[in-house]
């Protein structure tokens, strides 16, 4: 199954923590099962915080992009349409909250999810959680909202 | 002036936002003025969220380690004693809320502030935000809590 990020338009393709097209970039990519998302991402040694445990910043950024590509999933399924079709449903963060439950451990693969907690116009509300070897180590929310018209419009006008 | 990250001890200074050890990471530093601390960073090109504004993970991770930066620099003004003295005074971060007021241009140097706004025991919030411009993007907390004597032992001694 497509991950939401491979579905977005080239110009919107930039982003550090997810776009295909930054190749410095995380790569995040989310996929939707039809109730949630799940992401997979293994740190990279050098995302330590103490040595033996993930970046604080690196978790918030798997938060961060996670939330928003969830929020553009269930949108387009609230919709009916197919992720990727235009006019383009695409999210940016407005705000963000991390909560480090416990040290997330340097080394094992992290598994990032999210669920829609509350749709209201163009506000999702995204509840996203990170399990290192089947432990959550980190509890998060993403309040993300629509990217204006007039914003993806000056976007894609330019290339 | 010495930035707070410099004093850290080498087995503390491995953080990919903040440690001065770290190659591949951001290095933040963060100077005590007596009263706040100032960081200043200017993204890469490849720090951008959608083209011509900055990645939100970047200015969560900013916010993170000059509030941590900042929480420790605090605690030893409080204590009256030198930074980087041991007996290390050196935050985790607990919880992390960042708000993103208004998308942060990529391209500026990025100024970011960060205040003591509740000091209780182990644990310090800090409000920080960050200027572009001269504009406030965004805005942030951070709740720090002093690393715990046996996880500093414990790293301190693996080297």
């Amino acid at each position: 199954m497509n991950a939401i990020q491979d579905t977005y338009p080239p110009e919107l393709s930039h982003c550090y923590g997810c776009g295909r097209l930054n190749p410095e970039g995380l790569q995040i990519k989310s996929v939707w099962d039809g109730k949630q998302a799940i992401a997979r991402f293994t740190p990279r040694p050098y995302h330590t915080a103490v040595p033996g445990y993930v970046y604080g910043g690196l978790l918030a950024s798997l938060i961060d992009c996670h939330g928003t590509g969830t929020a553009a999933a269930a949108a387009y399924a609230a919709a009916g349409r197919e992720p990727g079709t235009a006019p383009y449903l695409r999210y940016l963060t407005a705000s963000l909250r991390v909560n480090f439950l416990r040290p997330t451990p340097l080394g094992p693969e992290l598994v990032i999810y999210g669920r829609v907690k509350e749709m209201a116009g163009r506000k999702i509300v995204i509840e996203a959680w990170i399990e290192a070897d089947g432990e959550t180590t980190v509890q998060g929310e993403v309040v993300a909202v629509q990217a204006p018209d007039h914003m993806l419009e000056a976007l894609l006008n330019r290339s």
